[in-house]
This record gives C-alpha cells, structure tokens and sequence, in this order.
C-alpha cells in the first residue's frame, strides 16, 4: 500500500519548500506529544530561516528540539502554548524571552475548537501515511486532530520509518462545540468509538513531506530505592483499598504520569500478582508494553506511545500483536474528564511539592520559576476514582523538603487530592479534615529530618491562627522556600 | 391523592419517636440544599436530646438553623462534612469544636456512594410524598438520593405543606459504580433521564413522619450599584463574545451562584432582549422564576427551588405552569463536569478574592479562616465553556482589595479561570501568560486606590525573580493579608 494516495501525490513538497509556506507572525500548530510522532524535517528546515520570526506554537504537550529547542534559540518562536518540557525553552520561558501559556491537556483542544485563542495558520503533522479516507497520525496524537481540524493550511510529514500497523491503532473521534457536542460513549479503556483517521479537504493540504527520521527514543530513567519504595507504598494502598472493599479486585484502569514511579508501581503490581489490568493514560512507556506482553495488563487506552529505542524497535516488529492491545487516542478523549469519571480511572501523578494539608504543586519552584508545566494531571486527578500523588520525600540531597508548610504555586487543591505517597508512607487524605490531614502527612510521608520542623509550624499556626479551620502562620509560611533561595537550603542554621 | 401510600401508613410516627432512632456517635446524612427542603421536625426533637452526642453529619450543601445552628449548639454534632453557611457552625468550624471536611459538590454523593467515607447510619429526607413506586423529594434533592440509597435507615419527613405537583419535577438518576458507571445522557438541560423517584425497600425505612412547617424563605439580598454595574460588565463580555463569533446568538446554559451579582446578570440579559435562554445550575433564585414567567429563561434545570416567601408562595400556586420548565436533580448530575462540560455552560461564581495571575480564592479569609466552603464552583469552573468569577473590587469599605499580589488560600488554580470581574471592568485571562494577566487583572479590575500598590508589587516582584514565569516575591507575597490581620487594612500607612 502506498503511504500517500495517488490523488495527493501532486502535494509532496521537500521539507525546505514547506517550510517556504510558513511565514513571520504566523501560528503553527504541531503534532507531538511527550516528545513522540512530532514533525521534524520542516522544522529542521523552518530553523535554518532568517527571515522568520515571533510565531505562535501550540503543542499538545512537549516536542523534541527540533522545534522547542531549535526553533526557541533561532528566535523563530516567541509565543508557546501548551505543556513543555525542553531545557531550552525553559530556560527562555523564565527568561521572559519566550511567553508562554499553560492550560490543561484536555482543555488545549477544545479550546482550539472553540476558537477562542489565535487563529491557526499552519499545521505540521508527523503522519504514518495519508488515504482517499484521510490522515493516520504516527506514534501519538495529542491534539494533532485539533490542528488539522482548524488550521487554514495542513502540511504533512509523512514517516517511512513507522509501521503501517500503527494506523488500525488510532480512534479519532470529534467531540464537537456546545450545543451540538457529542456524548463521549467509551464504557472500558478499549471501546472504539471513532475512525483510525482524520478527514481533511485537499485543498487544506498545503505540502506533503516524505520523511524517514525517527526522532531519538525516550531515555530509559532507572528507578531507584526510593522510587521502588515509593511504588510498594501505592500498590499496598490498593490492596487495602481492595481488601477494605473500597475497590474491586481488578482495580479500575490505571493513569500513569511519566517517571520512574509509575514504571514501579506496574512493576510491583506485576510482582503482586495482579493480571488483566487496564490503563487509560495519556502515555504509555516501556514497561506497559512489558506488562502487556506478560498479561498484567491486556489493555492501553494511551495518546502517546513512548518507548525507548529498543523497545520501540521490538513493538514495531511485533506490532500486530499490539494492534487489538493498545488504542491512540486525542488528547480531548484521553484526558476528558467525562470519560476519567465513568472508568473509575485511578490515577498517579507526581507532586514537586505537597503541602500539610494536602495541595500540591506541580509546576513552579519556589512559586516563580515554571518547569514543565502542568500536564494532564488536573484532568485525571479531579476526575479520578482515586487520585494519588507522589513524591520523594526529599530532593537535593535533603536540602528541599518536598512536604512543606505552605506550597509555592497551588495547581492542585486539597480538594483534588485524595492520597499522598512518598517512600516513608501514605497519607490517606479522603473525609479528612485540614488539620487531621496535617498530622497523617507530617507523620506518614516527610522526611524524618524535616518532621519536627513541620510540627513545629503546624502548632505554632495553631496557636498564632487560634485554631481555625487551616492553621497558618502568613508571615511564616512561605519562608522555607525563601530560605532556599537565600541559603541553598529549607534546613535551619 | 395520599402523601404516605397505605402499604406504609404504619411507619407514621411523631417527630420525638423518630428522633429516638438516632444513637451518639452516629453518622447522619440529611436532605436540603441551600437551607430548602432540609429535614426539620426530627432534627428538632433530636436537638432536645440530651443524651446523644458525637454525631456525624453528611449534607449536601448547607441546612437550616434546626440542623446546622441546634445541633451543633447543643453538642450533638461533632464533624460535619460538606458546604456549610451557618453562622454558629462556622464558628465552631473555626474554633475547632466541630471537625468540617469540606469537598465539591458533584463529588459528595459519589464519594457516598463509593463508600469510601463514614457508614452511613440514619438518613432524614425531606419529602413531598412516599408511593409505592418511591419517595418524592421535596424543593431540592442535593445529595438525598445518596443519603437514601446508602443509609441502614430512613427517616422521612412528609412535608404536607409541599405542593404535589413538584412531584412531577425531579429527575432521580444513579450513575452507578465504575466499572459499570453510566454514561449521563443529558444533552439538553431539559433531558430527563430519570425517575421522578427513588425507590426504596421497605424494611429500610425506619419510620414516617408527617410535618406541615416549611423552612423560612430565602432572605433576598437587594443588589446595589456596584453588583449592578459588575452583571452588566458581564453581560457586555457576554455580547461581545457572540459578536465575535466565539458564543452563539443564544449562550449556552448558565451557572450561577448564589447571590445579588447571579441576579444582576440575569436582570441585564433580560434589559439586553435576550430571549430563551437555560439554566444547568444547582440552584435557582427568585429572578430566575421571574425571567422564566417573561420567557427570557426558557427552562432551568436545577438541584434546588430556593425561593423567598413571597415568590414561593407564587411558585406553589402556578406549580403547573412550571413542571415543564424546571427539572430538580441530584448534586451528582447537577454538577456533574460530564454534563457542564458537554453543554458548554457558561459559569457565574463569586471570589473571595483573587490574585494578580487569576488564581481564586473562594473559601478562607486570609488563608486561615473557613466562610462556607467550595460548594459547586469547581465543578463548573473547570468544565464549564467560559468560568467568570466575580467580586466587588474592595470590601469592608475599602480596607480589603479583592485583588491581591497572592491569594491566601487556592481553590482555583490559574487554569480555571477564563475571566474575572469587577464594577470597574473584565479581565479576559484566556490564552494569555501570568504576566499578561497581571496586567489585565490591574488595570481593568483593581480598585483604583489599589493599582499602584500591585503594580508596585508586580514590578518589584519581576525583578527580584528575575522575570521569572511567575514573579513573586515570597517575603511580600502575603504581606497584604498580614497587614489586614495586623491593623485592620490592606492599605499602607
């Protein structure tokens, strides 16, 4: 089968020439997602330009440095939406050089439905081939959709190096705009409801690049004691969960963020005995795909399918074996809090820092400098079954306490935060209240070296706040981080 | 027709041998929302009762004086769990002699029903009549489907002086437990899905109790020139936002809170010739029966009737008028983000205050102190199509500024919030970065005696971040609020 249909044959274009149609000011909406099946070869060629500059980007959530690097440090790009997760780009977000808006992963799409943002001129999508029926996107989806559907033009890498197979993966499905939106009618992570591809008009096809790059594998991070710890600690919860008859034996679908703990929980759940597991995530990572292969899991509802280089190399070889296991999906469906409700979804997600009484940061350290931005996390943790957020107790050698009086930047409310883990234990949060939560959280998860600091705090509040309902002293309550930044440390002289 | 059908005719019993079913040291869940349709007549003669302490108490969201104020005062409730607005229970709250765990409103019933919280003893609903079919619940229904469906026992007040015809006007749907969760199919706010009733087992029900007293009726709260001015600076955002194509001609469903600027905006759609508009809200006020008798509202469909006596007394007499108009729901669909998000309603909540990068506080004063708690507005601000929060400028006669460099407490994150209002005018945040909405937020909404004091902190707060993605500075982020709690005033001297 041909990778692009005779009666677009007449739009392939070199990547130099395709990159000729995008133009200074313009908005560029990408494919990508967790740094997979984003184009690269008309970036490759847009960074070589001179002659342009500010353009808007909208990502679904982080791209390789093809475009959030290079595209950042030849001052192509000046606006950013969307989450990201390159040092670069980082570095120019901070600096100010670079704006940029966070918004949640579910939400990205919808509003470039609605359009109520900037209006998109250009789409760059990486796709594994282009039919009479429409687009089939690579290895992830995000919000690819989303561009293609309201872009004034649509310019297609289309990839050699993926697998025809990957095109029976994809579900698109169109949600619509209010009042006409559609019922989303997934009932298990495996309910198809959409088609494998994405209708376009030719006349919105702008360019078609034959590409056979792949962009380089996700580094493999080694987990460690802590993470291991970590991991024990969540899928013991479960298990009382489960035992208690809170949950039942085949605890609901699992979201896992990426990192090292999520890849230690499946392990643990894996060593555990558990079989038959579901995820409904918005990435997978190596060790779902292992824990499909065993059985632990025989489902993955997923909008990103990021592997390191061996393994990706082993599911392209194997992929029909996968094609009836795994489900791509927009970024709109996959993180649709509708759907995270229904399924029961039991969701991981990392903290950068959690608070005594239970809100948690997961962008910005020290309140000001933004990392990554927030994900997918609000979706699935409002909406989740049970919404779980861990963290090391620790970081830089203990000089940052991650459980701290007050945090920083709130992206999650106590409300939204059901159980907090780190490798010291659990702090079962639900029907708690503020101060009930101080006391599981002091003494559950903080480092040992910081708990009678964090006491400390919690009874001076009491007594300065005379006990209201979240005791906090306010002239105290962000010191440990202002110490930090004066000192290079939240420990006392 | 009867109010209690024959096969249950022996359950009646007063009022005092009802209360005789509750021991110390149960957990009681009551109807009622927004003080409507609350049980009074057992909670009555149980706050006579000397001998029964240590309660639990699981509401909906806020119930009258004879649940909320008594029992409390008499020592029988000692935790209580869900949206609060009495003045005694928020004192104990913040003294400490009552536990409050606070959650939001879609969520309650699910946790209920998930069984993840406390057993749920006695359930005391407020009811219109009792068939064999079912209870009929009164003006609201709030969490009381769950309270029913969870309960060992039910107590029911059968409240004489409740018009039949509102039996007619509920709309009971279980959603059920994930993995066999039901998809919600409202597409319309008036979609009904359910039955009028919820059916329960005989041997459940502990007992019957026939009342004829209704709760005092809302008390209305007369709108001044600066609500005025906010629903009309509203309505204009509104206007434009159809003109500009991203709303249609008839906005989507409308949300709106409690309170003086829910009815300004609703009288300005009137003045503007708005014509069939909806609500999908939780509670609906008198203007909005006014707006459906003029046919600017065209339907509501809410969890509560919460009516002043006057308009209640209209409402009950011309009930048939109405019962096509307005569906009553449970907590679980009436905020459901499922429904909100689908329906692309438009949310009209009220801030305590917010901060200079759109973050919201709706709950603590100065971080410490519990007004009522999170109610609904989380559930619709996230999901909803535009989230527009609302506050006076200033409070307490100026001494306050809504607008702080940094809230105090975070209920809503930045990314939750599309749009904020003031008299002096709209900051629309979508799309836009923290500094862009710093901007925004002082020049358009902070009182005018305030905007050099938080331009002053913003741009102290650049450099001393380094023009970091948020700036702030952490040894003055608070400082406002420290200063309000020290002399009285967020003024400088």
């Amino acid at each position: 089968m041909d990778r692009v249909t005779p009666s677009l044959k007449d739009k392939i274009m070199t990547a130099e020439q395709a990159a000729k149609i995008i133009k200074s000011g313009d908005t560029i909406a990408v494919s990508g997602f967790t740094s997979v099946s984003y184009p690269k070869a008309v970036p490759k060629a847009l960074s070589e330009r001179k002659d342009v500059k500010d353009c808007t980007l909208i990502v679904g959530a982080a791209v390789g440095d093809e475009i959030d690097g290079a595209l950042v440090r030849n001052g192509i790009i000046s606006k950013r939406f969307g989450h990201q997760s390159n040092k670069d780009l980082r570095k120019a977000v901070n600096a100010g050089t670079v704006q940029f808006s966070d918004v949640h992963i579910s939400c990205l799409p919808m509003n470039m439905n609605q359009k109520t943002g900037p209006a998109i001129d250009v789409a760059i999508v990486e796709c594994t081939a282009v039919t009479d029926k429409g687009l089939y996107f690579g290895l992830s989806e995000g919000t690819a959709d989303a561009a293609v559907r309201n872009a004034k033009k649509v310019i297609i890498e289309v990839n050699e190096s993926l697998p025809m197979g990957l095109m029976e993966m994809h579900d698109v499905f169109n949600v619509g705009l209010p009042p006409k939106a559609r019922i989303i009618p997934i009932k298990k992570p495996n309910d198809r409801i959409g088609h494998p591809y994405i209708k376009i008009p030719k006349r919105r096809i702008a360019g078609i690049v034959m590409t056979k790059d792949l962009e380089p594998g996700q580094k493999f991070k080694p987990g460690n004691d802590v993470t291991e710890q970590i991991g024990k600690n969540i899928v013991d919860f479960l298990k009382g969960e489960i035992a208690a008859g809170r949950l039942p034996e085949n605890p609901g679908p699992i979201q896992s963020g990426v990192g090292s703990v999520g890849n230690a929980v499946l392990e643990t759940l894996a060593s555990s005995g558990f079989k038959g597991l579901s995820m409904y995530t918005e990435v997978m990572q190596d060790s779902a795909l292992t824990l499909l292969d065993k059985g632990v899991l025989d489902f993955i509802s997923t909008s990103s399918v990021a592997l390191c280089d061996d393994t990706r190399e082993r599911f392209f070889k194997d992929i029909d074996k996968y094609k009836d296991k795994i489900i791509i999906r927009p970024n709109e469906i996959s993180n649709n809090p509708e759907v995270v409700r229904r399924l029961g979804v039991i969701s991981l997600n990392t903290a950068l820092e959690c608070d005594i009484y239970g809100n948690v940061n997961s962008t910005h350290v020290c309140g000001t400098k933004m990392m990554n931005g927030i994900g997918g996390s609000c979706d699935f943790a409002r909406a989740s079954r049970i919404s779980i957020f861990s963290t090391p107790s620790v970081a830089k050698n203990g000089a940052i306490s991650s459980i701290v009086p007050m945090v920083s930047h709130v992206d999650q409310c106590e409300h939204d935060v059901d159980v907090i883990v780190t490798e010291y234990g659990v702090a079962d949060l639900r029907w708690k209240t503020p101060k009930e939560r101080a006391k599981l959280i002091i003494e559950n998860c903080a480092h040992p070296d910081y708990r009678p600091m964090l006491q400390e705090y919690f009874d001076h509040a009491m007594e300065v706040s005379a006990g209201k309902h979240t005791p906090h002293d306010l002239t105290q309550a962000l010191s440990w981080h202002q110490r930090l930044l004066d000192n290079g440390t939240m420990k006392e002289d």
